[in-house]
């Protein structure tokens, strides 16, 4: 916070937000929260405002994957409810995002009448909020507020998920104490006899083991603990597939590396391995229906070790109070050091290669193609977004360089998540160039987001990929519910006065929009691929078949 | 329902949305809720497909206030909770609206593994709607379903506010008896001794009363007693003035009619009416905040009679079992008729009069002028919406037309609410033409809902006010948060496939727009005004200096 000010609970939580590793806070301004939005103004964190809440929750969860921290502030009510669902999600993807809520004066909380932006019921967003969040407060109270606000953050940078802190207007002004150092314990506690239990169960399984393989995920990312995931995993020399959100979380050219598995959208090489194994030892993977492929599981539980954040589930039972680093490390302790298993190149082949890709000017691009080409596209300072859909599926079957990482909602899959998520994700890497591909029922949603990436002057590329309404749900029942108003999408970047857009329809027209993009390298690019209706990934079909199976069946 | 779908809980279900009033269902499709989708889509039912659930529930919202009831139809999680703030709306607003809501298969509710779209918590979405409509249910057994339906629907009709009804996919289809009539008892009963009382403590007030006013209300359009308020507000003789969020229940061109009151965007004849009243006789007003003029009453409740659909509150006591309908009958029956009082037209005077406006082609244009224009422009066939902020300050001040509804968000004021309203509002009254007025930091927040508009092939005309950013918020506390990326908003018609669209920026550009969508009766038309930066409503400056000050003392 600039000198100027005298210490309020308004730059006490601002200098709190900092110390957390904090540089830009996403947020909608309103009437609640003006004043808090006039101390952000001043303060060194930079603010971004984006055209609605929604947005705003979903920039700032892509920024918390990237940074390690987010937060997003808005006005109560209206504001606190449009974000809702960004905050569901990043509790169900496990995303530490702080919410910052302006709200009533405190005298006004016990007050007779109906104020605006609110159902008359003072409590009910505070009551909401945390049951979607690890820890939550209303700062009503001057005195208390200070270690309410160390504690509400400490748990989110501890816990990895969403907490919520509520400021009535009134109390943002008043004063406290000066913020000291800020020092956050984020380490999870083991219990030792737990956790001695676990490996040594563990170690008794593997070593039985003859096809054991490993399944990396994306926790080790969130605590911080790459390190001792890969080091675990070259002390077992096993093979290794990564999850669907836990790409790259050990680079992918490691020879150890079999490819990605994700239910449907598994790579062949890593489908085999993880579906033929007798043991798979799964490290901080969020076992997510699509992640094991569908409702009814197609992985035994009977064969698998699953380590997650505090705890290890082992066949059919559960070891609390184990902490994932604590078990990768005694378990690597313990452990004799194996040879890594050899993995032949032609062994871990992405489901799209490169190959032999060469463009064929003249002909109308297909899904298929597009992402053979997209592996040559994309280098080491990509970072790559998948929207929900079929083009999360697609993501799945690229490879991807070292250094290069992946973002995309795997688990609880809003559509309208991507957009939003290029300007998160652009702002917290700005080394890298994001290249995000949203299919266009997905891009209707959050459109309107576009304008502030322009406005923020960031450079991604969004591939728009136009297959002429939401095709994931053709293949699962379609009907005219399924269809959507045709935008003249490449129109956008004028309306919004920035960057430029085009559409391709041949693979000519592909090469010379991607040269275009790559001699731009400043520019937002905004590139409508033009696709048949039903051209989509091998995996949504796949879905779509099942879905249409079991439904067929219902209906008997 | 056609006739060669067997009965199911789906069927039975579209037959009661049916008969309950409906004719077009809004909503997003997704997995959870596809087949639902595809019962719709062979219904009688019209499914009317948004850009995402959030407008989805606003289109609804107004299409409940024009229709009397409305249903939007989302998939579970990422739909439910992207809705969410809409109906919060609604609720706070008492607007009868069916949500409905696919969910997972019946068996999964209680399996283990985490399914997409969803927290874990399988019940959290029923959870949260349950506290924010009058009636909730999950169909998960089909014998239970068609009484948990029709005492849903029956609710909402009955209690004129949201109402949830959550699918599983697989119960669908199940069978069911197929549906008989459908009576619904919307009576208010009241509690014949409590009625009684009030009306006879309430004869005893306006007796001793020397300047009486009566203040009408949106809860006699909702329930569907304005012919009964008429008759007592003619028998009482009294002035009268609607409240923001009754405009017309009684015709403005009533000569008891001495304008609108909703605090500071009051007309001065009412303002003077209401404040020097010695008894307000409040029938059928919603008391919120922004009606009494902030949240310090400027209303003293020691001389208020104030009689809602269920309730009256005299002075500071309050006699539960009373119905508006019951109240008001009882109370002119046992009343002496009054002569009406005189008022003299130019004692009701519009905040705006069209007076002697005449366009001066040259000079630009200024909010008040504009809406002095507007008086004129709207005409019977019109239906007016008023976007939160300061345009529905300003539409506050329009002289309406008999049989021209004003629609707007008074109390609960979502900015964004206004472009998916004029959706709905449109297709729930397709006689008349919406005219919206929208702000810009407004229309940015749901601006796809043009898209729908345009598809539906509807011919409202938006006025969309660019001032260059939140003004409402600037005259509060201003900072670059209030700045927007400035759009070329005349150009999103031809990016969305349809209607026009122009920017003026002076009175004559002004007048040839008017004349273009006068000409086109039924094409859409997005005519962009641009303001000065700081040119709006009186109201809004009251409103700003109040915050202002209010914050300031805070401060100290």
């Amino acid at each position: 916070m600039s000198k100027k000010h005298k210490s309020t609970i308004g730059t006490y939580l601002i200098k709190r937000l900092e110390q957390a590793g904090l540089k830009h806070i996403f947020g909608v301004p309103g009437d609640y929260v003006l004043e808090f939005f006039r101390y952000l103004e001043e303060s060194r964190l930079k603010v971004v405002c984006n055209c609605n809440e929604l947005n705003a929750g979903y920039a700032a969860d892509a920024y918390a994957r990237m940074n390690g921290i987010s937060a997003v502030c808005v006005t109560y009510g209206v504001g606190g409810y449009s974000l809702f669902n960004a905050v569901v999600g990043a509790f169900a993807e496990r995303i530490p995002m702080v919410v910052i809520s302006g709200a009533p004066r405190v005298f006004e909380r016990s007050h007779h009448h109906l104020l605006h932006h609110t159902t008359g019921d003072i409590n009910l967003q505070y009551n909401m909020y945390e049951k979607i969040t690890v820890s939550s407060c209303v700062l009503v109270n001057p005195e208390q507020a200070p270690e309410q606000i160390d504690k509400t953050i400490a748990a989110c940078l501890k816990f990895k998920r969403p907490v919520y802190i509520e400021i009535p207007i009134d109390v943002i002004s008043m004063p406290c104490p000066k913020p000291g150092p800020f020092s956050v314990d984020t380490t999870i506690t083991s219990d030792k006899a737990c956790l001695d239990e676990a490996v040594s169960e563990t170690l008794a399984l593997l070593e039985q083991a003859k096809r054991p393989v490993a399944l990396v995920g994306v926790e080790s990312h969130r605590l911080g603990i790459r390190r001792q995931l890969q080091e675990l995993v070259e002390h077992t020399g096993y093979p290794f597939a990564s999850g669907l959100l836990g790409r790259t979380v050990i680079p992918e050219e490691h020879p150890q590396f079999v490819g990605v598995y994700g239910g449907y959208a598994s790579w062949e090489s890593a489908r085999k391995a993880v579906q033929e194994a007798d043991i798979i030892l799964c490290l901080g993977t969020i076992m997510t229906d699509i992640q094991i492929g569908g409702s009814k599981a197609l992985l035994d539980p009977g064969r698998m070790i699953v380590a997650n954040s505090d705890k290890v589930r082992i066949k059919h039972h559960i070891y609390n109070h184990v902490g994932l680093k604590d078990f990768m490390v005694s378990l690597k302790s313990r452990m004799k050091k194996h040879k890594p298993v050899k993995i032949s190149p032609s062994h871990c082949a992405a489901g799209m290669t490169d190959g032999d890709y060469r463009p064929r000017p003249g002909h109308k691009i297909t899904v298929k193609r597009f992402y053979q080409r997209m592996n040559r596209f994309i280098d080491q300072h990509s970072l790559v977004i998948g929207e929900s859909g079929d083009s999360i599926f697609n993501v799945a079957t690229l490879s991807l360089p070292k250094g290069v990482s992946c973002i995309g909602q795997a688990f609880y899959l809003s559509i309208g998540f991507a957009t939003p998520a290029a300007l998160g994700a652009a702002l917290a890497a700005p080394k890298s160039r994001v290249v995000a591909f949203i299919g266009d029922g997905a891009f209707q949603m959050t459109a309107q987001e576009v304008s502030t990436i322009i406005r923020e002057k960031l450079n991604p590329i969004i591939f728009l990929m136009n297959n002429d309404g939401y095709t994931i749900e053709r293949v699962m029942v379609d009907g005219a519910f399924n269809d959507l108003q045709g935008w003249k999408y490449s129109k956008l970047p004028s309306v919004f006065g920035g960057g430029w857009g085009c559409a391709v329809k041949t693979e000519g027209d592909l090469e010379a929009a991607l040269k275009r993009a790559a001699d731009r390298p400043a520019e937002f690019a905004l590139i409508e691929v033009i696709l048949d209706r039903m051209d989509c990934a091998e995996a949504t079909r796949m879905y779509g078949a099942k879905y249409k199976a079991a439904n067929i069946s219902a209906r008997k």
